[in-house]
């Protein structure tokens, strides 16, 4: 997709359903210029507000639907806007499941104007079943309590600290807005379900024994809707260490009444899943996502789960991915 | 899709998978007219032997794929086979992922010919991502300890047990063979894997109190290739009663250097998902697939199993599914 992005928020009132916005504006602000929102949007990425005309004067190139409701639809009364982006002289870009370039009246006014829509979450080939079979190198799943809890920040920083630190480590994107962070990737909630493993295998193949893929984790093995993604995606993956991506103060999955079960329940799940396809697999951190929580209570929250856990665990934002990259052990390179 | 049918085996050699044609011929015997096998097949369904122009003789009106590779390909060689049944009159049917509507040289025959192809594994709607929520109305799901075990079988045994004792019970298909054999449900393994358990719910909705819905499981939750299927099915279908279903006699999983956990294992792992979405979950019996095996090993295999597990055990073609039903403890009716 051609930057600078104008990132489009809708009329988006629930939490967590920016995240494609929020990711892009955090992992990579050089390519986001502004951010266009309708009347009654409660959500903001610290972005300047701007139309689609504006941003076309400012150099804007695409507009990308920042926001991913549940099941990926898009409401109806956004099409006026994404029409709007394809008038003002922008191509634009989307994560949902709905592809843009199905819905009529865009069709039509892409191919009118000559314009680009980019319908990222499709996959863009086949994958073959997976095959279960061990692969040289090293792998790194991020898992979670819950969906939206950090398991993708927590991957991209992993990737950050272990590159200033010299290693070979590549951040591997598994759903559309890692895929457009990283420019690659696949969206693993959109392939086919029974190639969800096979396409995990696929995207972090054999590499040399000293390189590590840092998987983005999708879902979460006790979510009732999206286990199947999260649990393929882990045996695909066959990761040597696995991070918990947790948030202190959430009690139960967003938007359901599920308890969210002690976090050694979780790891212990976890650990077990992985271990199908690789026997070495470990738990070695827990990340916490303490955006909603004051320095006091974050330091306080990571103080107590270091006790009751025994792993190291800090919020990649606020303190750093340093304490998760030690827990690998990894030789000075 | 019109009957009668010829059951197409290509030249298949591996074990379980002409796993289509085994079950229309087992369960829809009326159904099926004969089978055309090429040079090399090494299934045999038990039908008479015809090539498509002698099945049209006969009365044949639809020749089925009675074959599903691995990954759900076509070979190249088939092709022809398919065109000649065209040719011959026949429409066909098949339950590969690869649609053969999508094969020009089928597409260009059928259109040519006015034929119809029926790709069964293509979902005809969409559906939600799952919501978890309790539902009315009591299910039972099948599970197993790999693939190709007797999961779908069980499921059609248990389904004509409880109608022949006046109990209110639904098969309720979720591969393509056990959609062919019922003329309707859900191939999960071909949704896209955000709404597998989405799916699995809407297969099994809402009912009243005594009524069963006896669901077809897939694949195996220690499956490194097709677990993620599996437990979304588990937690879509939100069981009451689970039976798990076992070869005595495999010790690996299917084309796989994994060893098969002990039985007790396998029963925890299922039972442990199911209380997820279904805190009562509990499995109630062992089902076996003694088709390799003597009366007599039969017969030990159950006896032992009941002794090891604690739960009634039968082969459902063999004993009948008459100790499965016993053990969900049903009012008379």
């Amino acid at each position: 997709m051609r930057a600078p992005y104008l990132l489009f928020l809708g009329d988006t009132v629930l939490q967590g359903t920016d995240k494609t916005a929020a990711g892009l504006a955090q992992w990579r602000p050089e390519l986001c210029l502004g951010q266009f929102r309708l009347p009654g949007c409660a959500a903001d990425v610290g972005l300047p507000d701007m139309d689609p005309v504006e941003a076309v004067a400012r150099g804007a190139q695409t507009m990308i639907v920042g926001v991913v409701n549940v099941g990926g639809f898009m409401p109806e009364n956004w099409q006026a806007s994404i029409i709007a982006a394809l008038e003002a002289g922008l191509d634009v870009g989307a994560g949902l499941h709905q592809r843009l370039g199905d819905i009529p009246a865009i069709r039509a006014a892409a191919d009118r104007l000559g314009r680009t829509i980019h319908d990222v979450r499709q996959p863009t080939r086949g994958f073959s079943v997976g095959n279960g079979a061990k692969r040289n190198g090293k792998r790194l799943l991020t898992v979670g309590i819950d969906c939206v809890v950090g398991k993708k920040y927590t991957a991209l920083a992993i990737e950050r600290e272990m590159r200033a630190r010299g290693h070979d480590a590549d951040f591997r994107a598994t759903g559309q807005t890692g895929l457009m962070i990283a420019g690659r990737g696949v969206v693993i909630d959109a392939v086919i379900a029974d190639f969800i493993a096979g396409a995990a295998e696929w995207l972090s193949p054999d590499a040399a024994a000293d390189h590590w893929d840092i998987v983005e984790g999708q879902g979460a093995l006790g979510h009732p809707a999206y286990a199947g993604v999260t649990l393929g995606l882990i045996h695909g993956s066959q990761p040597d260490a696995l991070v918990l991506c947790h948030e202190p103060i959430r009690t139960h999955l967003l938007g359901l009444d599920y308890v969210i079960p002690p976090l050694a329940d979780c790891i212990a799940m976890n650990v077990a899943a992985a271990r199908l396809t690789n026997p070495a697999a470990k738990m070695v951190a827990v990340s916490i996502n303490t955006s909603r929580m004051s320095p006091d209570e974050a330091d306080a929250a990571r103080t107590r789960i270091e006790a009751e856990i025994g792993l190291p665990c800090c919020d990649p934002l606020r303190h750093g991915a340093g304490p998760i990259v030690d827990a690998l052990d990894l030789p000075k390179s």
